[in-house]
């Protein structure tokens, strides 16, 4: 099977019914932006069923622009409550709000999958809570696909491990590796570790650890680490199909990336420069379900895309897949987890 | 005086010789591309004379390709050795290098300023060991310089604070707003956190804490800090005219945003899209001397555009005034530095 037969966004949906679970409530322009996005989801796939999450009456502008005979594809979950930008996102983990609501509905089997473009920190802690972690998975993380000409690259974590530990570091390179195969197919992965330079040593002490850490393990579905690679080739691709590192650098990185083909397409004037961008819509890995996040500034067609991701995550079995070639090697680093980046470089305490 | 008046690479350069010491070995395509940046700046700049550091032969393909009335603008100290990319820059430090013999050539008075394309590392470690730092400066930062539609942001640091402490980054904070003022013309400069929201509290623990320090400290030249700004705000411009991060992140988000300029160009099959790249050339702050580090990858015009940047900063005199506006606050801060994040965030032992 080829790489873009295997294109999550692009090509034939496999067929068979999929629900999605939509947070209303999340993003900057919710709830107008998602009723937009949840509608152009449906106009695109006939076989999407949505469970919608949030106030009533959003819901019901999604169900009233429908086409009768479409109506019955859309159920309403009504929940009002929303975790802010600024709040805490494990403050509010106990209380109901749509994006805990819609983890809720993937969790009883009401829905197969969830979208929220809400809090990224609020999705994550809300979805890890209620479906659980893979085995052996210290954090999840959120994984970016960026088309490049060379080809996507998997870029992750973009904003969950914000102090993030040789442990979470090595095992997303381990995720990420395992979802480029079943998620992007693409054979035997080439897996890179972000940094300032190519040459062996640079870095910080975390990203030297890391990379004596990635020499040594045996990375599922034939992945191979290759090094360290550089900013730039996130944007450009090349050297590695998937690229790790931790959530606070993944998440200025990939913003960075997206500001600047916005300043370069804007200052054009003309409208079509170059399509390819990044995707607004980041795959949870590590958690036990099928999780999209979009960006918080997602438009109505990033929304779409964002369910459309996850429609596919559900139809082509993605996660259980990432579970199957991932969960011995997770399971084997996580009762290692006591190895500190002092061990790893060898240092004297 | 207005931004455009003190632009540092456009418009009227100020008169006056500045005699800049070039390391003919520093650079990916050295030593080809740096005689090929030396001959351009020497032909743009008719006051322009060149301390030329490295082989002999090198030197001697600019001084063969000036006209015979311009050959006395330049002169050679022969040095052979060069660090590489993938050494130590502190493990030869105390050898003969090119850009250890540049920075010799600054103290002693042969030359003004200088520019190295080779290894950051190296260069901000033979400089500030030669040149000597501020007083205060616990670590030197490189600023490069972005071109927005929304005028210059100055970021930095790009590359030598790995392992950041909150000194540092609130150290580099003064050193940019300075800069800012002195270096860019922008009065009363605006300083942002590079973080992952613009939501107070967003971020890692680091950014927590300097984000609290610097809400208490009156920043020089009338500069004040607006709080934390995203990984888009750097190439789009907005919110600060100077973004303060470590080297690690700086680093990867300056490359990134290089890269991404790049592909939507290469992409784009028009020669010319958009003006606003950032400048191959960045400057070290905190160093008692006018020191300016090219890109590794930058090419014959990018290098002339550091020996212009670096005659600039000699004639304007950028680097006494930045003392001299940041002195009393460096030393204050310095004498502070028991100060930890731990501290700042008001978090028990």
């Amino acid at each position: 099977m080829t790489r873009s037969d295997r294109s999550p966004h692009g090509g034939r949906l496999p067929s068979g019914v999929a629900r999605i679970a939509v947070d209303l409530l999340g993003g900057d322009g919710a709830p107008a932006v998602v009723v937009d996005g949840a509608l152009r989801a449906c106009s695109a796939d006939p076989d999407l069923h949505l469970v919608l999450v949030g106030p009533q009456q959003s819901a019901g502008e999604v169900v009233g622009a429908l086409a009768v005979g479409d109506r019955e594809r859309v159920s309403v979950i009504a929940v009002d409550s929303v975790i802010g930008m600024a709040d805490s996102p494990l403050r509010n983990i106990r209380r109901e709000t749509t994006v805990r609501t819609a983890a809720e509905a993937v969790y009883t089997g009401r829905a197969d999958a969830m979208v929220s473009a809400g809090s990224s920190g609020a999705a994550v802690a809300a979805s890890a809570h209620v479906l659980g972690r893979l085995r052996g998975v210290r954090r999840p993380g959120l994984a970016a696909q960026l088309p490049t000409e060379r080809g996507p690259v998997l870029l992750l974590d973009v904003g969950v491990t914000l102090d993030a530990t040789m442990l979470e570091l090595v095992q997303h390179a381990v995720l990420g590796t395992a979802f480029a195969s079943v998620g992007l197919g693409i054979a035997r992965p080439r897996v890179g570790l972000l940094s300032i330079g190519s040459e062996p040593g640079k870095g910080d002490r975390l990203r030297r650890a890391v990379s004596i850490a990635l020499s040594d393990i045996p990375l599922p579905a034939g992945g191979h680490y290759v090094g360290l690679v550089e900013g730039f080739d996130v944007p450009r691709g090349g050297p590695a199909d998937v690229v790790v590192t931790d959530g606070f650098t993944g998440n200025i990185l990939l913003k960075g990336i997206e500001g600047a083909f916005t300043a370069s397409r804007g200052g054009s004037k003309i409208s079509e420069v170059y399509g390819t961008r990044p995707h607004e819509a980041a795959v949870l890995l590590g958690v036990a379900g099928d999780v999209v996040v979009c960006h918080g500034s997602a438009g109505g067609a990033e929304v779409a895309d964002g369910i459309a991701l996850a429609a596919r995550l559900h139809r082509d079995r993605i996660t259980p897949a990432v579970a199957g070639i991932a969960d011995d090697l997770l399971t084997e680093l996580s009762s290692a987890g006591g190895l500190t980046i002092r061990d790893a470089l060898g240092e004297r305490s």
